[in-house]
């Protein structure tokens, strides 16, 4: 089952399911108003989401709209519009290598055992097509290709089998990054505030046993294709190279508190250690371009500039169909 | 105008409004169902809510209720059961000075003009009498009373005197934290996430306008009074020795993003310079034995411990209501 939300009438949108294909929707607020009210509510109202997909697929829901027009007219917000809770962790360790290497340091052994999470803001989440607005061009504006799980309650000190449960669906994020502001922020000890912006989701998300193969052990397989200015930036592999699952993340993430329904929990950039692969964010292949050519050459996003993620499956069909996004000035 | 909410039937709440004394509450659901609706609806809601205010003052609304009785029967939930942002300052350099004072290490310059903040997890606000849950004493359990300033929507790039117009409610936070946990996850870099457990706020939230002139510039002009089973912590005064003010948090939460209505920002652990008044902190006290007696000798909190966090305004009345909570094992 693939889930989607329209915009409004609430801060919230209105809850819409979407064929496998990305073709066609229709609305299900006669079921669940909200995405974040069906995951309150998964095991009554999931049987019938999937009811009503199953009409969806045969063509016997007379109101049905043209998903794909929805979504070029802006009519489509992120699957969920706010979350309660954003934790990104940082599963693929290439990812911190690659930063650590450029400034001659190395990844601590506890990486490896122990998740590397922020907690980020998730009170807007843009949708797919949504502008990045910023104030300055100078704050370094990056893009983060992730996976992300959305989950149902999560109790504290879930165990890894737990978390499998507990996961509802899955998409990609943009986690959108400024780099610049980045290291004086970090070097305060709390993490990020001002260094990371409004994220957006792609256009669904989708159920564990919809993904099916390619879903498994708390990792996507398959590629994730991102693109600056429609040139490719890199297409790793989500399902390589990752040294913690989305279920990983989502048990050390409960450690000490429960997790609510609709709580989102990433992967962090998705990086592979073959880097003929490319990159998921600007700043890794900068930071190769440095240690390789001596000065990193790859510049951060420009008003006017467009990113596109997505994931393709072995057929070319878009599973969570493709954040494009343009960088805008921002303007209250 | 003060308001909190009941617990149910969502897990947002029902809204109510409460009297100056905090003895009789009306149900404000034909107005606003949820405190998060009224706070995205406020230029139209407020007004009548403080119409239906000015009602139970006069003792003219019929459907009234005993707010203490809810309040000791475990009705009343958070006044913002959860919220989608809570960005925790540290306005109080006292606190840090004396946390880096105990590690002979200074508080860097550049913390009395930038704010040190980080983004906590709001998806679970605990009512004011709601039991502190972990699974385990060795977290190193400890309080942490501090103010918080409740948002409209807040533009990015908001100046001081936008924040300043943002602040549709304050109250009171115990922002629970796991002090044992705290330095390995610091050390990490990214900032908290198992190191801090889910938050209570007071029993209720109150406009600006009638804090009056205990409100100002910012900064609640009151003593922070806090207790651990039944005796005192300490009692700094929250609008003594706060470098910054919620007004500049605010602003600095906003520098790179939107702030959505419904943000819960926080001033930090109040602590002021003169030591007679105490803490707000388990931790502090413990940092000021270390260094004048060579050892920490005021213990955490272990289960069945309690604590209570309350102002009073020069007449002796409680302006929020007390935050009274129990340390209980976590059970799912």
């Amino acid at each position: 089952m693939k889930l989607a939300s329209l915009k409004g009438p609430t801060r919230d949108g209105t809850l819409v399911i979407v064929d496998a294909s990305l073709t066609r929707a229709v609305r299900a607020d006669g079921i669940a108003a909200t995405m974040q009210y069906a995951l309150e509510s998964w095991e009554t109202v999931a049987p019938k989401l999937r009811d009503a997909a199953a009409s969806l697929a045969n063509s016997h829901e007379r109101h049905a709209f043209d998903f794909q027009e929805a979504l070029a007219t802006g009519k489509i917000a992120a699957p969920l519009p706010r979350a309660y809770e954003w934790l990104d962790g940082s599963a693929y360790l290439t990812h911190v290598e690659r930063v650590r290497r450029a400034r001659n340091d190395k990844v601590p052994e506890s990486f490896y055992t122990d998740p590397l999470m922020y907690q980020g803001g998730a009170g807007d989440m843009m949708g797919a097509r949504d502008p990045i607005r910023v104030v300055s061009e100078d704050w370094g504006v990056d893009l983060e290709g992730e996976v992300a799980a959305i989950t149902g309650d999560v109790a504290m000190g879930a165990s890894k089998e737990d978390a499998a449960g507990a996961v509802r669906l899955v998409t990609l994020v943009n986690d959108v990054s400024f780099r610049r502001l980045i290291p004086a922020e970090l070097a305060k000890g709390f993490g990020f505030v001002n260094g990371k912006g409004a994220n957006a989701l792609a256009p669904v998300a989708v159920t564990p046993d919809e993904l099916g193969e390619i879903w498994k052990d708390g990792k996507v397989h398959l590629k994730l294709r991102c693109e600056v200015n429609g040139k490719r930036l890199g297409d790793p592999n989500a399902g390589v190279d990752a040294t913690f699952s989305l279920f990983d993340l989502i048990a050390h993430a409960a450690k000490t508190r429960e997790l609510k329904a609709g709580t989102l929990v990433g992967t962090g950039t998705i990086s592979n250690a073959d880097k003929s692969t490319g990159y998921a964010c600007l700043m890794e292949a900068r930071l190769v371009e440095q240690v390789e050519v001596g000065a990193a050459k790859t510049p951060f996003l420009n008003f006017g500039d467009t990113v596109k993620i997505e994931m393709k499956d072995g057929h070319g069909a878009s599973v969570f169909g493709a954040i494009e996004q343009r960088v805008e000035p921002y303007k209250r």
